[in-house]
């Protein structure tokens, strides 16, 4: 993984941010926050932990498998960039 | 929320080894490990996630909706019943 | 279920839908349509039946759990409220 | 689409089987069968249509990306083979 150094930081940073969000569960908890406000607190940790799935999906197309911007054969790179849609269509 | 100490003791837990599984991924980031291994991390995440959303949405059955267990209507009971084991069948 | 005449029409208009899509996908596979197309197409049936989903378990907790719109307990109409918000936000 | 005959045939009959299922959905809402045996049936065509899903990306991504059976650089076959891995734990 880790395929350039700024690829690196912005994925340290999603998943840093889920780490907040994550003690941000936590603390509602232990102050005993009303269960609406912590189920919503949960959803966000899961839409932000599909987010971060998506992306490192689509780095491992970009970087291992095909890369649509870099791909010589016009069909596969079209292909390619179609799998990454989807990716990202059915992980939101 | 935290309807009971034992209950808020097991919700705890489950958010602390999220965090810890979330951490790992960071970790993993941070040492270059390879993709695949990476995103086995994330799922392990949002597999966590969800059985951690849907134990919140038992007890918020359970506590404030209707409590299969405690509850006089038999109709009702098994309507609230039936609704908990959707909701672990569809956030597994 | 089919908790009222008009509950169970629209019920039944949505499962139809449903069916159409379907038969779509089944069209578009028999005519050899190109992949990405029929991704969407099964997208589309995905999204449809998540939404069949999420109507039958909001119909399940006001018939047969608590109905927010009736329930006496003001606290109980609000946790299923809630429930309902949920259910929705998840399956969508 | 339709990669060969017998991939095409494969294909036509999940749909097919979907079909069904979403035909017994609507005949159970016609006959005004119980809540609970209702929301296993769409629980059927979700998991059925996760399933179409997932195979028809599996046949995406080796008929027009990269076939990890085919693919003569060792390092895209394994990646393309993790991708498909993880586009069928994703879709269960």
């Amino acid at each position: 993984m880790a395929h350039t150094t700024r690829d690196k930081t912005k994925l340290l940073n999603r998943v840093r941010r889920i780490r907040g969000q994550v003690e941000a569960v936590e603390r509602a908890l232990e102050n005993e926050t009303d269960c609406a406000r912590i189920l919503q607190l949960v959803a966000a940790v899961r839409g932000a932990t599909n987010g971060l799935m998506a992306q490192l999906l689509e780095d491992h197309i970009r970087f291992h498998v095909v890369d649509p911007d870099r791909e010589g054969d016009p069909k596969k790179a079209k292909a390619a960039g179609e799998l990454i849609d989807v990716v990202h269509t059915y992980l939101k």
